[in-house]
Protein backbone atom coordinates (compact mmCIF):
# COMPACT_ATOMS: atom_id res chain seq x y z
CA UNK A 1 0.00 0.00 0.00
CA UNK A 2 1.85 3.56 -1.22
CA UNK A 3 1.65 5.95 1.75
CA UNK A 4 3.22 8.24 -0.70
CA UNK A 5 3.51 9.46 -4.14
CA UNK A 6 7.09 9.88 -4.30
CA UNK A 7 9.61 9.47 -1.69
CA UNK A 8 13.20 11.09 -1.69
CA UNK A 9 16.18 9.63 0.60
CA UNK A 10 19.19 12.34 0.70
CA UNK A 11 22.60 10.25 1.98
CA UNK A 12 22.27 6.62 0.94
CA UNK A 13 24.28 5.11 3.57
CA UNK A 14 23.49 2.28 5.88
CA UNK A 15 20.29 3.80 7.65
CA UNK A 16 19.23 5.90 3.76
CA UNK A 17 20.12 2.92 2.00
CA UNK A 18 17.93 0.83 4.50
CA UNK A 19 14.68 3.25 4.27
CA UNK A 20 15.06 2.83 0.08
CA UNK A 21 15.48 -0.99 0.16
CA UNK A 22 12.51 -0.99 2.83
CA UNK A 23 10.29 1.51 0.79
CA UNK A 24 10.65 -0.20 -2.50
CA UNK A 25 10.15 -3.81 -0.93
CA UNK A 26 7.07 -3.05 0.78
CA UNK A 27 5.76 -0.42 -2.46
CA UNK A 28 5.21 2.25 0.38
CA UNK A 29 5.63 4.86 -2.53
CA UNK A 30 5.25 4.71 -6.02
CA UNK A 31 8.44 5.31 -6.92
CA UNK A 32 11.74 6.17 -4.12
CA UNK A 33 14.69 9.07 -5.84
CA UNK A 34 18.42 9.41 -4.31
CA UNK A 35 20.61 11.77 -3.90
CA UNK A 36 24.36 11.52 -2.84
CA UNK A 37 27.40 13.44 -3.92
CA UNK A 38 28.87 10.67 -5.28
CA UNK A 39 27.82 8.75 -8.61
CA UNK A 40 29.20 5.49 -7.79
CA UNK A 41 26.98 5.37 -4.62
CA UNK A 42 23.71 6.23 -6.69
CA UNK A 43 24.95 3.72 -9.02
CA UNK A 44 25.32 1.35 -6.62
CA UNK A 45 22.09 1.93 -4.84
CA UNK A 46 20.09 1.79 -8.25
CA UNK A 47 21.74 -1.80 -8.97
CA UNK A 48 21.02 -3.12 -5.27
CA UNK A 49 17.43 -1.75 -5.29
CA UNK A 50 17.50 0.58 -3.04
CA UNK A 51 16.17 3.43 -5.14
CA UNK A 52 14.49 3.76 -8.36
CA UNK A 53 16.70 6.54 -9.85
CA UNK A 54 19.02 9.25 -8.48
CA UNK A 55 20.66 12.44 -9.09
CA UNK A 56 23.67 14.28 -7.79
CA UNK A 57 21.20 17.23 -7.98
CA UNK A 58 19.37 18.20 -4.97
CA UNK A 59 17.19 20.49 -6.80
CA UNK A 60 15.71 17.42 -8.79
CA UNK A 61 15.43 15.13 -6.33
CA UNK A 62 13.43 16.86 -3.90
CA UNK A 63 11.22 19.43 -5.97
CA UNK A 64 8.55 16.71 -6.80
CA UNK A 65 9.12 14.23 -3.64
CA UNK A 66 5.91 14.29 -1.04
CA UNK A 67 8.73 12.81 1.49
CA UNK A 68 12.03 13.58 1.65
CA UNK A 69 14.43 11.84 3.78
CA UNK A 70 17.70 13.30 5.32
CA UNK A 71 19.67 10.02 6.41
CA UNK A 72 22.88 12.11 6.70
CA UNK A 73 25.17 12.52 9.50
CA UNK A 74 23.69 14.73 12.15
CA UNK A 75 25.74 18.04 11.98
CA UNK A 76 25.08 18.40 8.32
CA UNK A 77 20.75 17.51 8.09
CA UNK A 78 20.22 21.55 9.55
CA UNK A 79 21.63 22.71 6.70
CA UNK A 80 20.93 19.94 4.08
CA UNK A 81 16.92 20.76 5.30
CA UNK A 82 16.97 24.59 4.61
CA UNK A 83 18.52 23.93 0.71
CA UNK A 84 16.00 21.35 0.54
CA UNK A 85 13.13 22.71 1.53
CA UNK A 86 13.98 25.50 -0.41
CA UNK A 87 13.11 23.29 -3.60
CA UNK A 88 10.45 21.62 -2.23
CA UNK A 89 7.01 21.87 -3.09
CA UNK A 90 4.05 23.23 -0.42
CA UNK A 91 2.42 20.33 1.08
CA UNK A 92 5.16 17.86 1.49
CA UNK A 93 7.08 16.58 3.87
CA UNK A 94 10.34 16.89 5.73
CA UNK A 95 11.95 14.29 7.70
CA UNK A 96 15.07 12.77 9.21
CA UNK A 97 17.15 9.94 10.59
CA UNK A 98 19.48 11.56 12.87
CA UNK A 99 20.56 10.13 15.88
CA UNK A 100 19.97 13.14 18.17
CA UNK A 101 16.73 15.17 17.98
CA UNK A 102 16.51 18.91 20.28
CA UNK A 103 18.75 20.64 18.49
CA UNK A 104 17.95 19.95 14.25
CA UNK A 105 13.71 19.77 15.65
CA UNK A 106 14.22 23.40 17.36
CA UNK A 107 16.63 24.50 14.06
CA UNK A 108 13.71 23.01 11.51
CA UNK A 109 10.48 23.12 12.86
CA UNK A 110 8.27 25.93 11.74
CA UNK A 111 11.06 27.47 10.53
CA UNK A 112 10.71 26.12 7.17
CA UNK A 113 9.33 28.10 3.88
CA UNK A 114 5.71 28.08 4.23
CA UNK A 115 4.32 24.46 3.09
CA UNK A 116 6.81 22.44 4.24
CA UNK A 117 6.23 20.30 7.34
CA UNK A 118 9.35 19.22 9.62
CA UNK A 119 9.31 16.08 11.84
CA UNK A 120 12.31 14.22 13.39
CA UNK A 121 12.12 10.37 13.51
CA UNK A 122 15.02 8.21 14.38
CA UNK A 123 14.86 4.58 14.09
CA UNK A 124 17.57 2.55 16.94
CA UNK A 125 19.24 0.49 14.53
CA UNK A 126 22.15 0.55 12.96
CA UNK A 127 25.69 -0.88 13.24
CA UNK A 128 28.81 0.21 13.90
CA UNK A 129 29.13 -0.49 10.23
CA UNK A 130 28.14 2.69 7.32
CA UNK A 131 27.89 2.82 3.69
CA UNK A 132 25.74 1.59 1.06
CA UNK A 133 27.09 -1.75 0.83
CA UNK A 134 25.93 -2.55 4.24
CA UNK A 135 22.30 -1.80 4.34
CA UNK A 136 19.61 -4.65 4.64
CA UNK A 137 15.65 -4.40 3.92
CA UNK A 138 15.20 -5.82 7.75
CA UNK A 139 17.41 -3.52 9.21
CA UNK A 140 14.62 -1.77 11.04
CA UNK A 141 12.29 -4.94 11.55
CA UNK A 142 13.31 -5.42 15.17
CA UNK A 143 14.29 -2.44 16.46
CA UNK A 144 12.21 0.76 17.85
CA UNK A 145 11.43 4.12 15.88
CA UNK A 146 11.43 7.32 17.92
CA UNK A 147 9.12 10.24 15.96
CA UNK A 148 9.41 13.08 17.76
CA UNK A 149 6.23 15.75 18.47
CA UNK A 150 6.36 19.39 19.68
CA UNK A 151 3.39 22.08 20.44
CA UNK A 152 4.60 23.20 16.65
CA UNK A 153 4.40 19.57 14.88
CA UNK A 154 2.52 19.33 11.80
CA UNK A 155 -0.19 17.02 13.21
CA UNK A 156 -0.85 15.57 9.82
CA UNK A 157 2.71 15.49 8.74
CA UNK A 158 3.55 13.70 11.96
CA UNK A 159 0.77 11.08 11.45
CA UNK A 160 1.93 10.09 7.82
CA UNK A 161 5.64 9.98 9.40
CA UNK A 162 4.06 7.84 12.34
CA UNK A 163 2.88 5.50 9.88
CA UNK A 164 5.69 5.21 7.69
CA UNK A 165 7.82 3.73 10.83
CA UNK A 166 5.24 1.75 12.24
CA UNK A 167 5.58 -0.41 8.74
CA UNK A 168 9.22 -0.49 8.84
CA UNK A 169 9.95 -0.94 12.64
CA UNK A 170 8.60 -2.61 15.68
CA UNK A 171 7.03 -0.30 17.71
CA UNK A 172 7.31 3.59 17.04
CA UNK A 173 7.38 5.87 19.83
CA UNK A 174 6.12 9.22 19.73
CA UNK A 175 8.14 11.60 22.11
CA UNK A 176 9.91 15.11 23.01
CA UNK A 177 12.93 16.30 21.41
CA UNK A 178 14.50 16.88 24.64
CA UNK A 179 13.08 13.36 26.38
CA UNK A 180 14.64 11.37 23.25
CA UNK A 181 18.00 12.89 23.47
CA UNK A 182 18.19 12.50 27.45
CA UNK A 183 17.16 8.56 26.70
CA UNK A 184 19.54 7.90 23.78
CA UNK A 185 22.44 9.49 25.89
CA UNK A 186 21.99 7.06 28.65
CA UNK A 187 21.93 4.12 26.00
CA UNK A 188 22.88 4.78 23.00
CA UNK A 189 26.16 7.53 23.37
CA UNK A 190 27.77 6.65 26.32
CA UNK A 191 28.20 2.85 25.69
CA UNK A 192 29.67 4.41 22.87
CA UNK A 193 31.98 6.69 24.98
CA UNK A 194 32.41 3.84 27.13
CA UNK A 195 33.59 1.54 24.10
CA UNK A 196 36.05 4.03 22.88
CA UNK A 197 37.58 5.13 26.31
CA UNK A 198 38.27 1.07 26.65
CA UNK A 199 39.79 0.20 23.73
CA UNK A 200 42.21 3.58 24.39
CA UNK A 201 42.84 2.41 27.79
CA UNK A 202 43.87 -0.99 27.15
CA UNK A 203 47.60 -1.28 26.40
CA UNK A 204 48.92 -3.78 23.46
CA UNK A 205 49.67 -6.76 25.33
CA UNK A 206 46.25 -6.51 27.09
CA UNK A 207 44.36 -6.80 23.80
CA UNK A 208 46.65 -9.16 22.16
CA UNK A 209 44.70 -11.65 24.05
CA UNK A 210 41.17 -9.76 24.22
CA UNK A 211 38.20 -12.18 25.45
CA UNK A 212 34.76 -11.67 24.10
CA UNK A 213 33.43 -9.70 26.76
CA UNK A 214 35.81 -6.89 25.66
CA UNK A 215 35.40 -7.50 22.10
CA UNK A 216 31.52 -6.97 22.24
CA UNK A 217 32.08 -3.88 25.07
CA UNK A 218 33.83 -2.09 22.42
CA UNK A 219 32.64 -3.32 19.00
CA UNK A 220 31.25 0.21 18.26
CA UNK A 221 34.43 1.72 19.18
CA UNK A 222 34.62 0.54 15.10
CA UNK A 223 32.13 2.87 14.63
CA UNK A 224 32.82 5.99 12.16
CA UNK A 225 34.58 8.42 14.25
CA UNK A 226 33.51 11.85 12.70
CA UNK A 227 29.34 10.55 12.59
CA UNK A 228 30.08 10.11 16.48
CA UNK A 229 32.05 13.30 17.20
CA UNK A 230 29.03 14.79 15.69
CA UNK A 231 26.50 13.02 17.93
CA UNK A 232 28.15 13.40 21.50
CA UNK A 233 28.53 17.41 20.53
CA UNK A 234 25.34 17.84 19.13
CA UNK A 235 23.82 16.35 22.48
CA UNK A 236 26.57 17.87 25.09
CA UNK A 237 24.30 18.78 27.75
CA UNK A 238 22.87 15.15 27.67
CA UNK A 239 26.00 13.34 27.16
CA UNK A 240 27.50 14.99 29.69
CA UNK A 241 24.49 14.36 32.19
CA UNK A 242 24.49 10.79 31.29
CA UNK A 243 28.61 10.55 31.90
CA UNK A 244 27.62 11.73 35.39
CA UNK A 245 24.94 9.17 35.89
CA UNK A 246 27.73 6.61 34.95
CA UNK A 247 30.54 8.48 37.52
CA UNK A 248 28.00 8.05 40.21
CA UNK A 249 27.50 4.74 39.77
CA UNK A 250 31.53 3.74 38.82
CA UNK A 251 32.64 5.64 42.15
CA UNK A 252 30.17 3.70 44.26
CA UNK A 253 31.49 0.41 42.76
CA UNK A 254 35.28 2.24 43.22
CA UNK A 255 34.80 3.05 46.74
CA UNK A 256 33.17 -0.61 47.39
CA UNK A 257 36.29 -2.40 45.84
CA UNK A 258 39.00 0.03 47.81
CA UNK A 259 36.77 -1.22 50.82
CA UNK A 260 36.89 -4.17 50.49
CA UNK A 261 33.02 -4.01 51.10
CA UNK A 262 31.76 -7.52 49.62
CA UNK A 263 27.93 -6.93 50.66
CA UNK A 264 27.57 -3.95 49.48
CA UNK A 265 29.35 -5.28 46.40
CA UNK A 266 27.31 -7.79 46.03
CA UNK A 267 24.12 -5.85 46.50
CA UNK A 268 25.59 -3.47 43.73
CA UNK A 269 25.85 -6.47 41.41
CA UNK A 270 22.86 -7.90 42.07
CA UNK A 271 20.92 -4.83 41.56
CA UNK A 272 22.61 -4.38 37.86
CA UNK A 273 22.31 -8.00 37.06
CA UNK A 274 18.61 -8.13 37.82
CA UNK A 275 17.99 -4.75 35.73
CA UNK A 276 19.90 -6.14 32.94
CA UNK A 277 18.52 -9.59 33.11
CA UNK A 278 15.01 -8.09 32.70
CA UNK A 279 15.79 -6.43 29.24
CA UNK A 280 16.09 -9.67 27.32
CA UNK B 1 46.06 -40.24 22.71
CA UNK B 2 45.52 -39.98 26.39
CA UNK B 3 47.70 -37.58 28.06
CA UNK B 4 46.52 -38.64 31.70
CA UNK B 5 45.47 -41.90 33.19
CA UNK B 6 42.62 -40.28 35.53
CA UNK B 7 41.50 -36.30 35.26
CA UNK B 8 39.32 -35.25 38.08
CA UNK B 9 36.79 -32.44 37.61
CA UNK B 10 36.26 -30.28 40.82
CA UNK B 11 33.54 -28.44 40.05
CA UNK B 12 31.15 -29.33 36.73
CA UNK B 13 29.59 -25.87 36.02
CA UNK B 14 30.60 -24.14 32.47
CA UNK B 15 34.37 -24.30 32.41
CA UNK B 16 34.42 -27.47 34.51
CA UNK B 17 31.71 -29.05 32.28
CA UNK B 18 33.20 -27.94 29.46
CA UNK B 19 36.60 -29.33 30.18
CA UNK B 20 35.11 -32.80 31.19
CA UNK B 21 33.35 -32.95 27.59
CA UNK B 22 36.24 -31.59 25.23
CA UNK B 23 39.43 -34.24 27.41
CA UNK B 24 36.31 -37.25 26.69
CA UNK B 25 35.88 -36.16 22.99
CA UNK B 26 39.03 -36.25 22.34
CA UNK B 27 40.33 -38.82 24.85
CA UNK B 28 42.82 -36.91 26.70
CA UNK B 29 42.40 -38.91 29.26
CA UNK B 30 41.58 -43.05 30.23
CA UNK B 31 38.95 -41.75 32.69
CA UNK B 32 37.10 -38.66 33.61
CA UNK B 33 35.69 -38.54 37.38
CA UNK B 34 33.75 -35.53 38.62
CA UNK B 35 33.09 -34.03 41.70
CA UNK B 36 30.36 -31.72 42.83
CA UNK B 37 28.55 -31.19 46.32
CA UNK B 38 25.47 -32.00 44.72
CA UNK B 39 24.13 -35.35 43.06
CA UNK B 40 22.27 -33.97 40.45
CA UNK B 41 24.60 -31.87 39.13
CA UNK B 42 27.05 -35.24 38.88
CA UNK B 43 23.37 -37.05 37.22
CA UNK B 44 23.63 -34.26 34.82
CA UNK B 45 27.57 -34.47 33.82
CA UNK B 46 27.19 -37.97 33.53
CA UNK B 47 24.00 -38.12 31.72
CA UNK B 48 25.52 -35.26 29.17
CA UNK B 49 28.93 -37.46 28.26
CA UNK B 50 31.09 -34.67 30.66
CA UNK B 51 32.38 -37.24 33.02
CA UNK B 52 32.95 -40.96 33.58
CA UNK B 53 31.60 -41.33 37.17
CA UNK B 54 31.21 -39.12 40.07
CA UNK B 55 31.32 -38.44 43.89
CA UNK B 56 30.84 -35.94 46.29
CA UNK B 57 33.62 -37.11 48.03
CA UNK B 58 35.89 -35.38 47.65
CA UNK B 59 38.80 -37.94 48.88
CA UNK B 60 37.57 -40.54 46.60
CA UNK B 61 37.63 -38.38 43.88
CA UNK B 62 40.85 -37.09 43.42
CA UNK B 63 42.49 -40.18 45.64
CA UNK B 64 43.63 -42.01 42.11
CA UNK B 65 43.64 -39.39 39.56
CA UNK B 66 47.11 -37.91 37.93
CA UNK B 67 45.60 -34.81 37.30
CA UNK B 68 42.90 -32.86 39.66
CA UNK B 69 41.65 -29.72 37.70
CA UNK B 70 39.48 -27.08 40.00
CA UNK B 71 36.95 -25.40 37.89
CA UNK B 72 35.07 -23.49 41.15
CA UNK B 73 34.46 -20.01 41.78
CA UNK B 74 37.76 -17.66 42.64
CA UNK B 75 37.32 -17.35 46.30
CA UNK B 76 37.24 -21.29 46.85
CA UNK B 77 40.18 -22.48 44.88
CA UNK B 78 42.91 -22.27 47.77
CA UNK B 79 41.25 -23.98 50.53
CA UNK B 80 39.62 -26.87 47.93
CA UNK B 81 43.46 -27.52 46.61
CA UNK B 82 44.63 -28.08 49.66
CA UNK B 83 42.23 -30.47 50.70
CA UNK B 84 42.34 -32.17 47.44
CA UNK B 85 46.12 -32.12 47.50
CA UNK B 86 45.93 -33.48 51.11
CA UNK B 87 44.36 -36.51 49.50
CA UNK B 88 46.22 -37.23 46.48
CA UNK B 89 48.78 -39.35 45.36
CA UNK B 90 52.88 -37.77 45.14
CA UNK B 91 53.66 -37.75 41.47
CA UNK B 92 50.36 -36.01 40.94
CA UNK B 93 49.48 -33.12 39.19
CA UNK B 94 46.79 -30.08 40.79
CA UNK B 95 45.47 -26.83 38.19
CA UNK B 96 43.05 -24.48 38.04
CA UNK B 97 40.74 -22.60 35.51
CA UNK B 98 40.13 -19.78 37.92
CA UNK B 99 39.96 -16.00 36.51
CA UNK B 100 42.53 -14.80 38.55
CA UNK B 101 45.72 -15.93 39.11
CA UNK B 102 48.46 -14.08 41.57
CA UNK B 103 46.73 -14.56 45.19
CA UNK B 104 46.00 -18.87 43.88
CA UNK B 105 49.55 -19.48 42.58
CA UNK B 106 51.11 -17.35 45.75
CA UNK B 107 48.74 -19.86 47.72
CA UNK B 108 49.66 -23.08 46.15
CA UNK B 109 52.32 -23.21 44.34
CA UNK B 110 55.50 -25.27 46.35
CA UNK B 111 53.48 -25.01 49.44
CA UNK B 112 51.48 -28.28 48.84
CA UNK B 113 52.85 -31.68 50.05
CA UNK B 114 55.44 -32.91 48.83
CA UNK B 115 55.34 -34.71 45.51
CA UNK B 116 52.36 -32.18 44.58
CA UNK B 117 52.75 -29.97 41.89
CA UNK B 118 49.89 -26.85 41.32
CA UNK B 119 50.04 -25.32 37.93
CA UNK B 120 47.78 -22.25 37.59
CA UNK B 121 45.59 -21.98 34.21
CA UNK B 122 43.16 -19.56 32.86
CA UNK B 123 41.26 -20.47 29.79
CA UNK B 124 39.53 -17.24 28.67
CA UNK B 125 36.25 -18.62 27.40
CA UNK B 126 33.08 -18.13 29.13
CA UNK B 127 30.02 -16.75 29.12
CA UNK B 128 27.44 -14.39 31.38
CA UNK B 129 25.95 -18.02 31.51
CA UNK B 130 26.84 -20.35 34.35
CA UNK B 131 26.10 -24.23 35.36
CA UNK B 132 26.48 -27.52 33.84
CA UNK B 133 23.93 -26.73 31.71
CA UNK B 134 26.02 -24.00 29.53
CA UNK B 135 28.78 -26.59 28.85
CA UNK B 136 30.06 -27.08 25.17
CA UNK B 137 32.35 -29.33 23.91
CA UNK B 138 33.96 -26.57 21.61
CA UNK B 139 33.72 -23.67 24.54
CA UNK B 140 37.74 -23.36 24.23
CA UNK B 141 38.67 -24.38 20.50
CA UNK B 142 39.27 -20.39 19.31
CA UNK B 143 40.12 -18.93 22.39
CA UNK B 144 43.61 -18.22 23.93
CA UNK B 145 44.84 -20.42 27.68
CA UNK B 146 47.28 -19.03 29.85
CA UNK B 147 49.25 -21.43 31.80
CA UNK B 148 51.24 -19.39 34.56
CA UNK B 149 55.13 -20.24 35.06
CA UNK B 150 57.33 -19.08 38.04
CA UNK B 151 60.96 -19.82 39.25
CA UNK B 152 58.78 -22.06 41.48
CA UNK B 153 56.77 -24.02 38.98
CA UNK B 154 57.51 -27.54 38.29
CA UNK B 155 58.65 -27.94 34.74
CA UNK B 156 57.36 -31.19 34.09
CA UNK B 157 53.72 -30.45 35.50
CA UNK B 158 53.88 -27.17 33.66
CA UNK B 159 54.45 -28.91 30.28
CA UNK B 160 51.49 -31.67 30.83
CA UNK B 161 49.06 -28.97 31.83
CA UNK B 162 50.15 -26.53 28.98
CA UNK B 163 49.98 -29.97 26.28
CA UNK B 164 46.16 -30.49 27.64
CA UNK B 165 45.71 -26.77 26.65
CA UNK B 166 47.21 -26.32 23.65
CA UNK B 167 44.72 -29.95 22.76
CA UNK B 168 41.52 -27.98 23.44
CA UNK B 169 42.30 -23.73 22.94
CA UNK B 170 43.78 -22.51 19.93
CA UNK B 171 47.27 -21.02 21.79
CA UNK B 172 48.31 -21.34 24.78
CA UNK B 173 50.30 -18.55 26.15
CA UNK B 174 52.64 -18.99 29.28
CA UNK B 175 53.21 -16.32 31.62
CA UNK B 176 53.93 -14.82 35.12
CA UNK B 177 50.70 -14.44 37.49
CA UNK B 178 51.26 -10.93 37.76
CA UNK B 179 50.98 -10.48 34.36
CA UNK B 180 48.01 -12.53 33.87
CA UNK B 181 46.23 -10.37 36.24
CA UNK B 182 47.81 -6.87 34.72
CA UNK B 183 46.63 -8.07 31.32
CA UNK B 184 43.43 -9.80 32.11
CA UNK B 185 41.75 -6.41 34.50
CA UNK B 186 41.85 -4.40 31.36
CA UNK B 187 40.87 -6.48 28.81
CA UNK B 188 37.97 -8.66 31.23
CA UNK B 189 37.64 -7.27 34.23
CA UNK B 190 36.75 -3.65 32.96
CA UNK B 191 34.62 -4.57 30.47
CA UNK B 192 32.75 -6.11 33.32
CA UNK B 193 32.86 -3.30 35.65
CA UNK B 194 31.51 -1.28 33.16
CA UNK B 195 28.42 -3.33 31.89
CA UNK B 196 27.73 -3.30 35.68
CA UNK B 197 27.81 0.62 35.83
CA UNK B 198 26.77 1.06 32.38
CA UNK B 199 23.27 -0.87 33.73
CA UNK B 200 23.19 0.36 37.03
CA UNK B 201 23.38 4.30 35.43
CA UNK B 202 20.20 3.73 33.05
CA UNK B 203 16.94 4.88 34.02
CA UNK B 204 13.80 2.26 33.25
CA UNK B 205 12.87 4.82 30.48
CA UNK B 206 15.74 4.98 28.97
CA UNK B 207 16.71 1.08 29.16
CA UNK B 208 13.03 0.24 27.75
CA UNK B 209 14.22 1.62 24.48
CA UNK B 210 17.82 0.33 24.76
CA UNK B 211 19.37 -0.97 21.23
CA UNK B 212 21.63 -3.41 20.27
CA UNK B 213 25.20 -1.25 21.43
CA UNK B 214 23.87 -0.81 24.98
CA UNK B 215 22.34 -4.47 25.01
CA UNK B 216 25.80 -5.57 23.93
CA UNK B 217 28.49 -3.72 26.32
CA UNK B 218 26.17 -4.83 28.93
CA UNK B 219 25.91 -9.00 28.05
CA UNK B 220 28.13 -9.58 30.80
CA UNK B 221 26.42 -7.73 33.60
CA UNK B 222 23.74 -10.77 33.38
CA UNK B 223 26.62 -12.96 34.61
CA UNK B 224 26.44 -14.05 38.36
CA UNK B 225 27.40 -11.75 40.98
CA UNK B 226 29.00 -13.96 43.10
CA UNK B 227 31.59 -15.48 40.53
CA UNK B 228 32.35 -11.79 39.61
CA UNK B 229 33.24 -9.96 42.92
CA UNK B 230 35.41 -12.52 44.02
CA UNK B 231 37.02 -11.78 40.64
CA UNK B 232 37.35 -7.89 41.50
CA UNK B 233 38.03 -8.71 45.23
CA UNK B 234 40.65 -11.24 44.28
CA UNK B 235 42.49 -8.85 41.73
CA UNK B 236 42.02 -5.81 43.52
CA UNK B 237 45.26 -3.91 42.85
CA UNK B 238 45.35 -4.51 38.91
CA UNK B 239 41.42 -4.05 39.05
CA UNK B 240 41.93 -0.50 40.57
CA UNK B 241 45.09 0.41 38.10
CA UNK B 242 43.15 -0.50 35.08
CA UNK B 243 40.44 1.69 36.15
CA UNK B 244 42.70 4.67 36.67
CA UNK B 245 43.71 4.03 33.21
CA UNK B 246 39.87 3.69 32.11
CA UNK B 247 39.62 7.33 34.32
CA UNK B 248 42.42 9.49 32.47
CA UNK B 249 40.55 8.11 28.94
CA UNK B 250 37.26 9.41 30.67
CA UNK B 251 38.49 12.60 31.77
CA UNK B 252 40.50 13.38 28.70
CA UNK B 253 36.96 12.64 26.11
CA UNK B 254 35.03 14.37 29.06
CA UNK B 255 37.32 17.89 28.56
CA UNK B 256 37.15 17.64 24.46
CA UNK B 257 33.77 17.48 24.60
CA UNK B 258 33.34 20.28 27.53
CA UNK B 259 35.55 22.46 25.62
CA UNK B 260 34.10 21.19 22.21
CA UNK B 261 37.41 20.88 20.84
CA UNK B 262 36.43 18.76 18.03
CA UNK B 263 39.61 18.29 16.25
CA UNK B 264 41.28 16.73 19.68
CA UNK B 265 37.51 15.09 19.85
CA UNK B 266 38.16 13.36 16.44
CA UNK B 267 41.93 12.67 17.32
CA UNK B 268 41.17 10.63 20.37
CA UNK B 269 38.42 8.30 18.50
CA UNK B 270 39.94 8.21 15.36
CA UNK B 271 42.95 6.36 17.47
CA UNK B 272 40.87 4.32 19.31
CA UNK B 273 39.10 3.05 16.30
CA UNK B 274 42.13 2.11 14.64
CA UNK B 275 43.36 0.07 18.12
CA UNK B 276 39.66 -1.95 17.94
CA UNK B 277 39.47 -2.49 14.37
CA UNK B 278 42.94 -4.12 14.60
CA UNK B 279 41.57 -6.69 16.29
CA UNK B 280 39.51 -8.49 14.20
Amino acid sequence: MALFNRVTIVGLGLIGGSVGMAVKRRRLARRVVGFSRRPATLQRAKRCGVIDAGTTDLHRAVRDADLVILATPVDTIVPLARRAASFMSAGSILTDVGSTKETIVRALEGRLPRGIAFVGAHPLAGSERSGIATARTDLFRGSVCIVTATSRTNRRALERVRRLWQTLARHVLVMQPARHDRLLAQVSHLPHMVAFCLVAAAGDEALAIAPRSFLDATRVAKSDPWLWESIFLSNRAHVTAAMKRFERQWQMLRARLAWTDRPALHRFLVSAKSKRDALD
